[in-house]
């Protein structure tokens, strides 16, 4: 068997996360079908991690091994001709020696996406928060700022996470950007705790709308208090960019 | 009775088009029921025009008579409280006299969006067409110069219109831009044949992947040959951004 390591991209609407579930379609689901269509066998999928319902990605990276004639830069467009538009195989090659996609995994980078509409924009809907008021992005990119650097994030970490201690985690950048009537925030991380992201960006945001103020988003991270920090944001806001490994373990690059 | 304008967008994807149809949900019917709920009675509205289905719309322009306590400007609050996200009321105001969202459309603008990958970006995918190969847009550039001006757009009308004369339109820009791996042709013009943005697109995209010269495109509206222009692109990329009124009848703005 060989293993090999590919990058996926999916619009999450329609699905129920990233993982196999009883009640829904998954990612994983349509993915491994379409990888039997191709390979005329069973074949599991390891994603660098689950995303939940409705969560996007842009460059999910996954491992998955079988024995095949087809060569490894081929592979997506066959697993593709398999796959509904909504999620793609945009690069594969052959794993290096050891190569785990969870596991190996040493920074992950995510985008929360928000824009401000009195009235709901149907173009963007399924891949933004709508804020009903004005966000005041220079305020936002001062408290981004009080989240880079290594801190036991406890306070962004949703209530029922079975996770309780262990709860330090490194940020290496925390970006906030308004273009074309979008506010993004870009986060990149070590590792993040179940709906930290999301919690991020609705502390961030309840800064752009004036419900905090930067200073309290360091004295929030500074007591651990997850009731100070912002709400959960909605899931279709959130996109995983990229995953990144050691050199050595470098996702493969797209073609063109 | 009075009658109101109003700015529409919605997201295509799910829907048989604009207009009410037997073989499936329309944005119309949609929007109808919507404001059914709203003002307890029954409400035609009339589109600037029809868009197929998929087709999107940014900015499409309606026009509906009721009567109704509400003032115009909280009109859409109410109508979007029984819409669906993929359509929204952006604005509503009271018609000027004589109003007519289709007879009194001045001019129109369209978006076609079309991206470069190998393989299908899903976040892309349900907006824009996929070119599997790179586009040149210089070109693309120079060929939509030769668009501009008062043609018999004849070449670019869809087979079994049933238009057979009065293909005269005037296009008062065609402009290429590319943006973020996304190239956009942007089209304004006093009104549009069947499927004529569709074609124009994917004339324009031939020059593009260099099946078409510049110079080709003016041969081709001079001599009025369907048979040479290019594929009509898919509906999905299309989008209707404004639709533009004589000056008293302008279309009300969108309030911060």
């Amino acid at each position: 068997m060989t293993r090999y390591m590919a990058v996926i991209s999916y619009d999450g609407t329609n699905y129920v996360g990233w993982q196999r579930q009883k009640n829904g379609v998954s990612i994983q689901e349509i993915l491994e079908n379409a990888m039997k269509e191709t390979f005329g066998t069973d074949v599991d999928c390891t994603a660098s991690g689950r995303t939940d319902a409705g969560v996007h990605a842009e460059g999910q990276v996954i491992h998955f091994e079988v024995e095949t004639n087809i060569p490894a830069d081929k592979i997506p467009f066959s697993v593709n001709n398999h796959l509904p538009p909504d999620i793609s195989m945009l690069a594969c090659k052959i794993a290096p020696k050891g190569f785990n996609a969870r596991f190996s995994a040493k920074r992950k980078t995510y985008r929360y996406s928000i824009y401000y509409s009195r009235f709901p924009l149907p173009m963007l809907e399924h891949t933004c928060y709508r804020s009903k008021v004005p966000m005041d992005v220079e305020l936002m990119k001062e408290a981004a700022t009080k989240l880079v650097g290594t801190h036991d994030f406890k306070c962004f970490m949703a209530a029922g996470s079975n996770i309780k201690d262990k709860t330090y985690r490194t940020m290496y950048d925390v970006s906030v950007e308004s273009k074309d009537n979008i506010v993004t925030i870009t986060v990149t991380g070590n590792g993040f705790l179940y709906n930290m992201v999301r919690i991020m960006a609705g502390t961030l945001y309840y800064v752009g709308i004036g419900k905090l103020t930067p200073k309290d988003v360091g004295r929030i991270v500074a007591q651990k208090d997850r009731a100070q920090a912002g709400k959960t944001l909605p899931a279709k806001g959130l996109c995983l960019l990229s995953v990144e490994y050691d050199e050595d373990e470098q996702q493969p690059e797209q073609q063109d």
